[in-house]
């Protein structure tokens, strides 16, 4: 797993002044068009352009299943993994409307159900038959991790053959986060309580269990998670180990990421622990209503584009973003400047 | 002005709840797409139908020139509203990168230049040769208001006979925040220091100037500002009567409206006191920079859906929000339903 800790080189700073400059030229006040003039100057940093662009958007969405959801933590049944696996092969997902939207390539990528879904759609880059209960053991082996994190690099790769502009990554695995608030516990030392939210949709009592799950299974592992690379093989889900995989080599390429909800989040933070200047490469898509999304993207210093109270996952609020960012380059590259507009500025 | 009183009818509740029991079918979390459920569900009672849809967008900026101008209360010189009106003209502004972007049908109103701009692609609807100067007389006339109403009105007449499914009004004049902080201060009670901010750009010391201008202009007029419409007429714009007159009108006949920023959202607020079911229209687009804007939208119990810092006018953050709307429409119609997509919800 060397690889994880290959370097990521910054965004072009000559780029980034450029685009900056620019920006101080077109026809409004300076600084009025809020963060879209930010997107615009890290993309064309990123993209070592003076007019950046978002026509290829690459979505990921990795899948497994996890042996925590034998906790009971978790609205709806495991086989609903499988099941939305096939929804998506199928287009029936939010995801894949609005992929269809923003014209973005999409995949599903099986990397750990319980059982394989054989369908031609599916790509298949299976870690095991879903994790191990990790109120009971470490949810994966070293090698599973491995195999996991490396289904996400080569996703990125397959992204970046496509020519793809933007890198998201998405999840789909029922009981996930319960593994994404367990892992972000370990890592911000924040509370179980802060960090335990309704997932797919938990009433109060069914939280408070939740959590109690949670923190056995803290306690039971707590010698074990001295990094955060031992905290995603004693408390992750494949899904998430193919997200900080994919994250860490699309940042090491020059990909741009955005990030989607809470479990994206969480995988951002355990890129970010592993090979901090990932985070150059990130765009954070929404807050969702998930419980802690907000913390965690505070120890992230994110600032999201969206806040619609999603709570969805499987890249949904990501795509759902791509148009501002899309906007965002139009602006820049098209806005008329004073100069060209002959408008007195003093 | 009779028909400003004209009712305004509620959307349909039977597609209300025809579209609410849809959502709950959607192969999703209960929910789970926050404010996007809401916005098909409400598109779909305002269209009367089981899919909403906004292909045909429609934006109406409307400019005007204010004679506080001679104040000193912007940062730009009073030349600039024609100056940006030839420049949206020649499709270099933001909103009309935002406009192609989408796709929208867009027109730029003379509603009363300190000189028309005699170019072809401007509909000339002047009501004056800008308004009157607020810290000294009435901004207009009774007769400029109902010329300047009446441009509104007819710009939304324009996109009904385009078929629009949605109006965007957007407004451009120098010192119109000064105007629009005036009104929202006469309508609100809150005060001068609450309501008053940096427009384009101000520093501190020429708000404090702003804000004391204001101040004196309402201590002028105290006596006559005893009604909504009074107040626009001592204190308004005419691009703002323009936008009171196309809300009010659009809502008349049942034509979905996307409120911009502050500027529009002082006109929402105008029209809201004028004929309060127009509210039942709108939709709001964003939370602007501009101090004072959070505190209008409290006023109108709005919930914006984009927060990105914009300060901009001219309809810009309205159109930046339109995807969000069209990708509302499309979850709500092409989503899969738990039964077509076999999957297990007990």
């Amino acid at each position: 797993m060397d690889w994880l800790n290959d370097n990521i080189k910054a965004p072009d700073d000559f780029f980034y002044k450029k685009a900056l400059a620019r920006q101080s030229l077109l026809t409004k006040p300076p600084g009025s068009l809020g963060l879209l003039e930010d997107i615009a100057v890290r993309l064309a940093s990123m993209q070592k352009t003076e007019t950046p662009s978002l026509e290829r958007i690459w979505v990921s969405v990795f899948a497994a299943d996890h042996g925590i959801a034998a906790e009971s933590v978790s609205a709806f049944p495991q086989v609903v993994t499988s099941e939305m696996v096939k929804n998506f092969v199928h287009h029936g997902a939010a995801v894949n409307v609005l992929s269809r939207f923003v014209d973005a390539q999409f995949e599903v990528i099986d990397v750990g159900l319980l059982q394989a879904v054989n369908l031609d759609a599916i790509v298949a880059d299976r870690a095991g038959n879903g994790t191990a209960n990790f109120s009971k053991q470490a949810a994966m082996t070293e090698t599973e991790m491995q195999t996991a994190l490396t289904a996400g690099k080569s996703a990125a790769k397959r992204a970046l053959a496509h020519g793809s502009q933007l890198f998201i990554g998405g999840e789909m695995g029922i009981a996930n986060t319960t593994s994404a608030s367990a892992i972000a516990i370990a890592l911000t030392g924040l509370s179980v309580e802060q960090l335990t939210g309704a997932g797919t949709g938990l009433n109060d009592k069914a939280i408070q269990h939740k959590s109690k799950v949670i923190e056995n299974a803290l306690t039971l592992h707590q010698h074990s998670l001295d990094s955060a690379i031992k905290t995603l093989q004693y408390l992750g889900g494949f899904e998430i180990a193919a997200l900080v995989g994919a994250y860490i080599f699309a940042a090491q390429q020059g990909l741009t990421i955005l990030i989607d909800g809470f479990i994206s989040s969480v995988a951002a933070l355990l890129a970010t622990s592993i090979n901090p200047k990932v985070h150059n490469w990130f765009f954070y898509a929404h807050q969702s209503q998930e419980k802690g999304h907000q913390l965690v993207l505070q120890r992230l210093q994110a600032r999201p584009l969206l806040q619609l109270d999603m709570r969805l996952g499987e890249a949904s609020g990501a795509v759902a973003a791509v148009p501002l960012l899309q906007m965002a380059c139009k602006l820049h590259n098209e806005m008329a400047t004073f100069e060209q507009a002959s408008i007195t500025t003093h």
